[in-house]
């Protein structure tokens, strides 16, 4: 029988949760997963060894620091932050951002792991 | 010397150009990319044997029917299509998506290369 399947709304999933820097899987392609995250203030500088990372914003600003320059990154926006470069990702007001990258990408990359290290795969 | 990087805008991308059923690549993450295509009328059954993919909307309405069922997309929505599964994408009225998957898929998919099949890998 021919069923209505269910589309994945960002503004629905956002509702589920309020934590910033705690990234939340919405859905996988592949071997890759889409995460919805809140920023808000500085996060650590990293760098993925192994993998690109696509930032896209939903709402409000998002600054990204690298260290020969920086990319600002307003609703409608996206970049892609090549393996291995490191990044700071910050906001100065909350922004709502989706994150692309393979299962299993831990958000502090090769930071130490702290206390802003999420945990990962936690879907909503 | 510290930089200024270009972001990437949906919106800027799309005033480049107005063909349906034509994506346009705007970004690759690993071995992936980000295309953004016009959808108006009804595109061809086809299914991807290899690969899953993503359609966001970001303007408009998009209906993906399978063959048992469908699902209706609109602007903050996404959905991610199962590798092997028959789709037939459709939009009653224009709608702006941005769809994400493995560089070299071609849109028909299986289907017979037709006036629908578009040139791969175009960047705008």
């Amino acid at each position: 029988m021919a069923t209505t399947k269910p589309s994945i709304s960002f503004e629905e999933k956002f509702a589920k949760f309020a934590e910033r820097f705690q990234p939340k899987v919405i859905a996988q392609m592949n071997d890759y997963q889409f995460k919805l995250a809140r920023v808000e203030g500085e996060f650590v500088w990293h760098a993925h060894e192994n993998t690109d990372e696509t930032f896209i914003v939903v709402d409000g600003e998002l600054t990204i620091e690298f260290r020969d320059g920086q990319v600002s990154l307003r609703a409608g926006e996206m970049f892609v932050v090549p393996r291995g470069k490191e990044h700071k990702p910050s906001a100065s007001a909350e922004c709502k951002i989706i994150l692309i990258e393979p299962a299993g990408t831990v958000n502090t990359g090769d930071a130490p792991a702290g206390e802003l290290t999420a945990s990962n795969d936690v879907w909503i």
